[in-house]
């Protein structure tokens, strides 16, 4: 989505080099909002309206520009000029650019900026995309249980400017042991007593994550409490970082978009739709097409090698699309409901034999149904109501065949450590396709021969 | 996900009425993981254990709770114990459950709660789901900007215990307008120029929603710029709640729920999978099925009127299904990755002649992928390379339909005010099954006539 409104007001003050005017935009309104206006600009053009701004108005419009600008920016402009902007940005966000920026204008960057950042920054980089541990920042607001709520809340203010969030503060021993958790909330509620020590207001029992966790995982747990950080550790149980609810709200979005792309049968894409190259977006989708294409193939040869049995039944493939989509649309509801319900943890893949029992319920309920309207249009079709059995027969079969099938394949995905999305609605229907057709030959063969 | 570890225990100090020892759990641990521990329960045993608990406690305990054991607890306490609980609860989580309770154990409650309670209970109620106002909470933190940072501070302390956050603190005149918003962390910045006045402090440049803007669009806007909460105005920008980080995570996870039900063809459910009875989810999955069996019964009727023309050559039928598989999936991969862009506002109705472009060249490439494969295949199957000639050529049409397809729908179901994920990748496929063998049929007369 670009807005164009202010497009033309900031080309023509580029071109006049009016560096107020460019400086007011940037204050003006919400540094996500001014990202917003700027979207329509070429990465030079983003830079050139930024070097105008204060160097923390910088940073706050950066970090709320598109990914693809972002890197546009970091792969096109000045090195020497770059170099503030990158030290000064949140260690989580940099790392996430820097993994999808040129290496060697990585090299370079790097080079420029002071060796601490630059040590964190490599500290980061080395959690594999996709755990907790890629998505924590570092820059945690951290204090000794020693300290008065008076002392602790100036200490707070002094640092707040380089913290992600200020309103979880972590109580950590001399060894950078996590001992507790004390929010601002219990501070200001606690201004009435400012000799009040953090030892006496701090929580012990936290719920923590280790740097290797799921980002998923982790996700669902901030999302559960309903926290505004939680804290990572190590084996040790150093404090080495903490996830804040922003990065948890991306985090869940993106897993949702991954499960629908899996849902659909796309590789799921690393950049946005539009900035995806064609031939890059055909090759996505080309693998998991040959996989069902592959499938289909299969459907060719039965129909094929059955085709001496029923040479004089015509009208039986008049029903083999009727057939198989049946049985694949109960098989993808029953997919999407129990993948969906495995994702937000409804169930567990202990609770299997309810889940199968439930679906072979619903199945025959479902089964039953269908196979009345289809014998009803069979009559019509085939050429006496006792042949037309097949059709309902088959029907009956398929559809529990599907939500059977729709429901075991999450099951067994999850149970083997993978993700339930994987084996999603396209494959348990390319599935359903070959076993439609095996049960519908076979049928027809049992009763009218 | 039950926990059963301290399940005996439980009902051990149950059974003997062990006040102290329910106590003891109730405060040991976070909310969140008591209310885990006590899912094993049934609601009046639930019950039993929260009133152990000081108020605050079962307040925050059952705002863990499952929602089922929530209204299972309602429907069956003591009403007189119920109103304080009630009362206390915040007034978004309240409603919400109210929504989903017996509306005559519904009645009996909020005649026992305060007048004031019960009102805002009332006027939340209003706003039909799914909006802004009833995802909203009216506990907002307040101030007149003519105080000072540390006249804030303490007046925020004092009203803490009622509020659902602290940290943004809204500006209001004496009417209630929106005037402006100041954040904890600027106070906390703030503590070394104690007399700095609020209204020197506060952001102006508010982004705002209405109580009837649709939740999803809200939640969207919070995630998209990294608040913590959002005012909602009414049209004279009187301050009337906010919607806070948490309900906005959990509006994220329904609306993505909800998309991935109906990519699968289920209508949403509004319990989770296993509380939904087994006649009700099947009643909930028979309507779109039917509509898709529909489609699928013209299949049949189209085959059936084409049968003469193609009687004898019977290797036709075998590649139906492979035929209207292919455009299926590919139609499927379309609309899955062209609903997903529109959903996260990737992209816009107005793009559609690029994304039309895009897919049809996609579409093309595909096409000629498959083609390819199944003209090998065809080779084997039909008795000559040129009648095998049907296959590619319908393949390539039928493919690039089905990538239209997959585009347009949700395109138009957006522009036209719908959810583009409603005309979802069944229906997309249960389309592409007609279109497919109507192509299909005509290629193979043109060509082999």
């Amino acid at each position: 989505m670009i807005n164009t409104l202010y497009l033309p007001e900031l080309r023509e003050m580029l071109a006049a080099e009016d560096g107020a005017g460019l400086r007011e935009f940037c204050i003006a309104l919400h540094a996500g909002r001014t990202a917003e206006f700027m979207e329509g600009l070429v990465p030079l053009e983003a830079w050139a309206v930024l070097l105008a701004a204060d160097s923390a108005t910088r940073v706050a419009i950066f970090g709320f520009l598109d990914e693809e600008i972002q890197v546009g920016i970091l792969e096109s402009a000045n090195p020497t000029e770059l170099a503030p902007l990158i030290a000064d940005m949140p260690p989580d966000d940099r790392v996430d650019l820097l993994h999808h920026t040129d290496p060697i204008v990585v090299e370079t960057v790097l080079s420029l900026i002071p060796t601490e950042e630059r040590r964190d920054i490599l500290r980061l980089r080395a959690y594999p995309e996709g755990t907790a541990g890629a998505v924590m920042t570092t820059e945690v607001a951290k204090l000794p249980e020693t300290l008065t709520v008076r002392a602790a809340l100036e200490e707070i203010g002094r640092q707040a400017q380089d913290l992600e969030t200020i309103y979880y503060i972590y109580i950590v021993d001399d060894d950078n042991h996590l001992r507790g958790l004390v929010s601002t909330r219990q501070l200001v509620t606690q201004l009435g007593k400012p000799e009040t020590l953090l030892a006496e207001l701090m929580k012990r029992d936290l719920v923590t994550v280790s740097a290797t966790d799921d980002q998923e995982a982790v996700a669902e747990k901030v999302a559960d409490f309903d926290f505004l950080a939680i804290p990572v550790v190590d084996a040790e149980r150093h404090l080495v970082g903490i996830i804040t609810y922003d990065d948890v709200i991306d985090v869940l979005q993106e897993e949702a978009t991954e499960d629908a792309y899996l849902a659909g049968a796309v590789v799921p894409l690393e950049e946005s739709y539009l900035a995806t190259g064609l031939l890059r977006l055909t090759r996505l989708r080309a693998g998991w097409l040959l996989v069902l294409f592959g499938a289909a193939l299969l459907t060719a040869l039965l129909l094929k090698s059955y085709h001496e049995a029923l040479q004089n039944v015509a009208w039986l493939v008049w029903f083999v699309p009727l057939v198989i989509s049946s049985g694949g649309n109960t098989g993808s509801q029953s997919a999407t409901l129990i993948i969906r319900a495995l994702t937000i943890k409804e169930i567990m893949p202990s609770d299997w034999v309810e889940v199968v029992w439930r679906e072979l319920w619903i199945g025959a309920l479902l089964g039953a149904f269908l196979a009345s309207i289809g014998y009803l249009a069979a009559c019509f079709l085939a050429p006496t109501p006792s042949d037309a059995l097949v059709i309902p027969i088959t029907l009956m079969l398929v559809v529990v065949c599907g939500t059977m099938l729709g429901a075991l394949l999450p099951l067994l995905f999850q149970r083997m450590g993978l993700d339930p999305a994987l084996m999603s609605t396209p494959f348990v229907a390319g599935i359903i396709d070959i076993v439609g057709i095996v049960l519908y030959m076979n049928v027809a063969i049992w009763l009218l021969e």
